[in-house]
């Protein structure tokens, strides 16, 4: 991990105000500053579940168990689950008349609830309906922060501007600077459609706002919907649209997280659907009861002999690296920096579902 | 529906010559004029089929027949086979030299056959051939109209530019102000590669020629043809090129239309390819027998559980619609307007079917 | 094929010097001169395989058998193998001490070996390993030039533009004037992504650069590790990434290469996959074994029936051509220039597989 550090701490306000453009001119000094701050006076707020979430350490979510965000009884339950990550729904989850409830309740779960190892993220309401602003300026009042945001309905350029906006005068308050995962759900044949552009803008925008793109999720209920399909369980009628999120999140470095099976009593059908989204090359999936999340996980879990492979593989670069070279053979194949990734990933992997 | 009225009816050319950019400045005003100017003086000419079919409603196309324009004994059989549209094909189904023969049929068959519920369409033969400007010039002298023009081999913006431009031409002599469903035919790796450029260029020349872009065609057989692919039964080969149509044409709201099944006489295999085709979003089929017809329009309707969920849902909207909310719940869902457009869909088609 | 004919030898630095930018300016001319001149003074350096092979003739490459550029062993017993393409790989197949040996024993083959009716193609390293361009210096110093170049890892439009000037460079010491044909390795996820405009620009490049981009090479091991996915034996993860290749590969008028088999020895699952990538669209395939070459040169050549319906095409093809017609009826279906080139490509593949 880089570590710079500074020798006092800088108002923000200050650094700011030195010129009207200086904050697009010299964003990654600032954020670079800020991130340094961070560790040199006690932050008056942080982000809930694990220390050290928001940095840009790979973290697993092979289940993201979605849970209403006014449904205090179940959120308190999250900590005994163990699931990679939880996702407290603003949207979907909640009808229009109670908008207002969850995100008091999700504020309040954020401080309140001690979630251990799993991850704490929100899901706004789409930039779309307009309820998007008053998620974010609502919920980021807590004392600690969710470490990812779930935007829904993702569907153009202009929307990923709102929502980085939006995001700049929900932060705008905080003493400290804190940087968000941001998981963009793909649900509408609009989205898929324009998929290449709205990422290349939501990167290109992730430097002048504090989140970072990190995962896409596939909605393919809404999708179905969205495009006529009638859902099967062997979903031929999603393979294109699925197999187009996987490689669009995998070129820009992207985790791709398959939606829920809704019917979630067929816990075979579950784990037939989970280890195909695994073999297609999905990092995890949405869970939306308890009872999936141990299936869905161990899908998403590497197995023991790939465990061995890719330990084996990681020793062998480092002795490489040190002998000053850049590919290299390994059990008769050569090695290049993508045989390393996957190395890597599979033992973040392991080493997550070890916890 | 919206409806203008204007006080006395201008001519088309008074308007257009105001200024040499008026038409491009002022198309949707010139084209509203005109629309409305419609229902002032009665129209020396009309569309065939259903009266009112050129309007902006939704016309079900469950299966489209193909009739050779220059068989007549077939096109005057069409009225007896219920069938949603016919397509008097002046492209393939018609041989080089007979294809002023063609023309002529076509247009003596809109004036003189009585279809009733059933909308005309005409396939021209491709911008490419340099056969389409003479087809659109001979057929639009009709009295009675085609409500809809099916271009093939669609491969370019090039192409788009110059069949709206052909249109425009076509159309001069008109005294009233027709505009026409236009279906494009997707048929060629180029077409499919081009697909979202095409479809921008299509939709933004429809502001300045009389079309309305209503529906994308997949063209199996010449699509297989042109990729060097060999067709079989279930059509994995066409997988990636059935969804892209069917993501295409519902990112821009259009319809999706699905292709023959060649071997006519095996209804078995029909029946199964028009069900997966709507299981996969398509709209609507291409039948090139009558035996197909009924067939096809069964697979592409919906079932009789779907339009009571279907009518519930609309109940509901307009329900709260009146209490002024945007998004509510239905069945345990809340409900976008996707959800609302795909109800109206299934109600659309479940009328169409009970005509 | 076009045969120009100019009446004397210009040497080539004598024309490039007139001015800085000639080069830019009027590249068709100079090639154009250059290919000329081959035909006048009798070539120092020519190309190894058949004779003729680097024209504008269609070439089948129904297997392309990949042996280690560094074992020489192998390489000579090629001749005897009757395999349509031999690729000598610098790359993979190679340990990266290795590299300058292969690129020697390379050099070395291509002067030595009889190919006889097998064609020549290396593969270099990727231009991001920073070795293409001196593979390209030590290979192309060969008396007998390789007839193709496989570039792997091709993920972006600035490696080819890096490509094509080390080509230049690479070429500038031969004193005739050779062109390749290039065969893209897609094996990423950014590479797919960005697929279209790295062909355009391939294809733009060159008519700079001594090649013409003739292929693309899927390497479904690579891209499967890349989006993390799992290889199954049906192969269902790769479907959209192969079908987007052989798409993208017929809009540019290209063949479309399918990836080896990796289990050699399993025969009957090499023939349901070379059969498959056939039925696909794939016109050829990558082999590892010599075992692989007959089971996969038979996948990709057409059946008896085939061909007998190729050739009368092109009959009727010739006959209505001089009567001045475009298209024609053929065995009850117009038939358009598609159908002419693929009845060409059967009978090509046809001619192929009788030598």
């Amino acid at each position: 991990m880089m570590s710079l550090t500074v020798s006092g701490g800088i108002s923000r306000s200050r650094l700011i105000s030195r010129s009207p453009s200086f904050c697009l001119r010299n964003v990654s000094l600032v954020r670079a500053l800020f991130q340094t701050s961070v560790r040199i006076s006690a932050p008056l707020r942080s982000y809930c579940g694990t220390p050290g979430q928001h940095s840009s350490v790979y973290r697993p979510r092979r289940a993201l168990l979605f849970v209403a965000g006014n449904d205090e009884r179940k959120i308190r339950k999250v900590p005994s689950l163990d699931v990679d990550c939880v996702v407290m729904d603003c949207e979907d989850a909640v009808a229009p008349s109670k908008k207002d409830e969850a995100r008091t309740t999700v504020r309040r779960m954020l401080d309140e609830v001690d979630f251990g190892r799993t991850e704490c993220a929100v899901r706004i309401n789409s930039v779309d309906s307009g309820l998007a602003n008053d998620d974010l300026s609502a919920i980021l009042q807590a004392k600690k922060l969710p470490s990812a945001i779930l935007l829904p309905k993702v569907e153009s350029v202009e929307e990923m501007q709102t929502f980085a906006a939006n995001l700049n005068t929900a932060v705008a308050g905080i003493d400290y600077n804190p940087t968000f995962d941001l998981l963009a759900i793909l649900e509408s044949a609009k989205g898929l459609m324009n998929l290449q552009p709205i990422l290349q803008e939501t990167i290109s925008l992730s430097n002048m706002s504090p989140f970072r793109l990190a995962a896409l999720v596939f909605g393919s209920e809404d999708f179905a919907a969205d495009i006529g399909a009638s859902r099967t369980s062997d979903a031929t009628e999603l393979l294109y649209a699925r197999q187009k999120v996987v490689l669009a999140a995998k070129a820009f470095g992207l985790q791709a997280i398959d939606y829920a099976s809704v019917d979630f009593k067929d816990t075979e059908n579950l784990k037939r659907q989970a280890e195909e989204g695994a073999r297609f090359g999905f990092t995890g999936k949405v869970a939306i009861h308890p009872l999936q999340v141990p299936i869905v996980q161990q899908a998403f879990s590497p197995s023991p002999e790939r465990v061995v492979w890719a330990r084996g593989l990681i020793q062998a670069f480092q002795q490489h690296q040190q002998e000053g070279k850049g590919s290299f053979e390994y059990e008769g194949k050569v090695i290049y920096k993508p045989g390393l990734l996957q190395a890597q990933h599979i033992l973040q992997l392991a080493q997550s579902s070890e916890l």
